[in-house]
């Protein structure tokens, strides 16, 4: 058991590109839907969306959950790419696809792993009934979900990491974030969290394959979930 | 399947005394600490200092998790028990209690069926941690933890069932509060939620059994988490 293994008790996630895989399945949906656009660059294009409507939503103070924000931003993007014929049940239906996302394929081993030694809990901009629908769907066996919605800040405001912190009564070096983005995983050093990269070098796409290479600043760097499992000990 | 079972899409939960028997927890660990005190006793008075507890952080439009409620409480029955110079340790470790209760013998089998067609959360004045803590141990197949905590207002605050039914963007009548207590459902129902009374005859323990009759205004009365499963067609 090395040292890190020993100290941490809680270990939260990024959910949309390091638990699951959501340009994938964002992808094959609205290819299923053959409305006659490329279906990667649309989801690129709605996941592109994500970060300045939150910022949007930050700069003015306010609070909107997830599912609200990936609608409007969807609207947007139905008109950016022609489709701005195309029906409320249909747009209502596909807004919900990230509800239904497929883990990748080593996630529910590794989560199931590290939950006999440790507390898993999310920590995503995703809304709790979001995370609940896709838990269910995809069989992520969370101890705990944890949201933005808890802590009314979406990533990477300090209170969400510090949120984690406190809700489990725990030393901030206690807990750890894993997540495959380098940036969220520094907010949380910063707040004082221990780190776990995780390499999905396909989050965007087999098309375009993103650097995965290790910061050292990380605590850990894995290869999945199972291999952060194997690191921990479990 | 009935027309109730077709409806629901959400049961919460109730925990202290419908999920998990909390006052043969704590008399246990109290009289395992050989205090020279009555067990039974002693868990009693410190679950009756709760609901004024609760009422006077209301009163002051304040917030605090229960864990500390919890500690204040304790620190009052053992100055009324003649227990005083009980040291920080023990004190600490006793007011963990609540987060180690046992389930009831049907509860851990009544919510994996229930598990398999709806969605199960908690609905506690506990606080987040102390529910992750009590179904980590516990072996409570929680689809989601939703406490006090999640809206910063106890139960019977309408705020919190409502926080249910919004959390899951249902409709108040797709959700359903079970409960070992009539007043708990009461005002569920005053909120437009589904109600299911779960018999806790012995919630006091044996020596004080509890009326546990049928209120013809719930939607469900059951005598059991299991026998809820089974009236839900699960």
């Amino acid at each position: 058991m090395n040292k890190t293994a020993e100290q941490i008790k809680v270990i939260a996630f990024d959910i949309f590109g390091t638990v699951v895989d959501w340009h994938g399945c964002v992808s094959r949906e609205v290819s299923a839907m053959n409305l006659g656009v490329d279906a990667g660059e649309f989801a690129l294009a709605w996941r592109a969306g994500y970060k300045p409507a939150m910022q949007a939503v930050m700069d003015k103070g306010e609070w909107i959950i997830l599912d609200v924000l990936h609608r409007r931003i969807l609207d947007q993007v139905l008109d950016d790419f022609g489709l701005a014929t195309l029906g409320e049940t249909e747009r209502s239906h596909l807004n919900q696809v990230w509800h239904r996302l497929d883990p990748w394929p080593d996630s529910v081993e590794g989560l199931t792993r590290l939950k006999s030694r440790y507390i898993i809990c999310t920590l995503s901009n995703g809304n709790i009934g979001l995370l609940t629908d896709m838990a269910k769907k995809a069989g992520l066996p969370w101890d705990c979900i944890l949201s933005a919605e808890n802590f009314n800040k979406y990533k990477p405001h300090a209170d969400t990491y510090r949120g984690v912190v406190s809700t489990f009564a725990a030393e901030p070096g206690q807990v750890m974030l894993a997540a495959a983005h380098h940036s969220d995983l520094e907010h949380a050093r910063n707040c004082g969290l221990e780190t776990a990269y995780i390499e999905r070098p396909f989050e965007y796409g087999r098309d375009n394959p993103k650097p995965v290479a290790p910061w050292s600043a990380n605590t850990l760097h894995t290869t999945s979930i199972v291999d952060l499992a194997e690191q921990m000990g479990c």
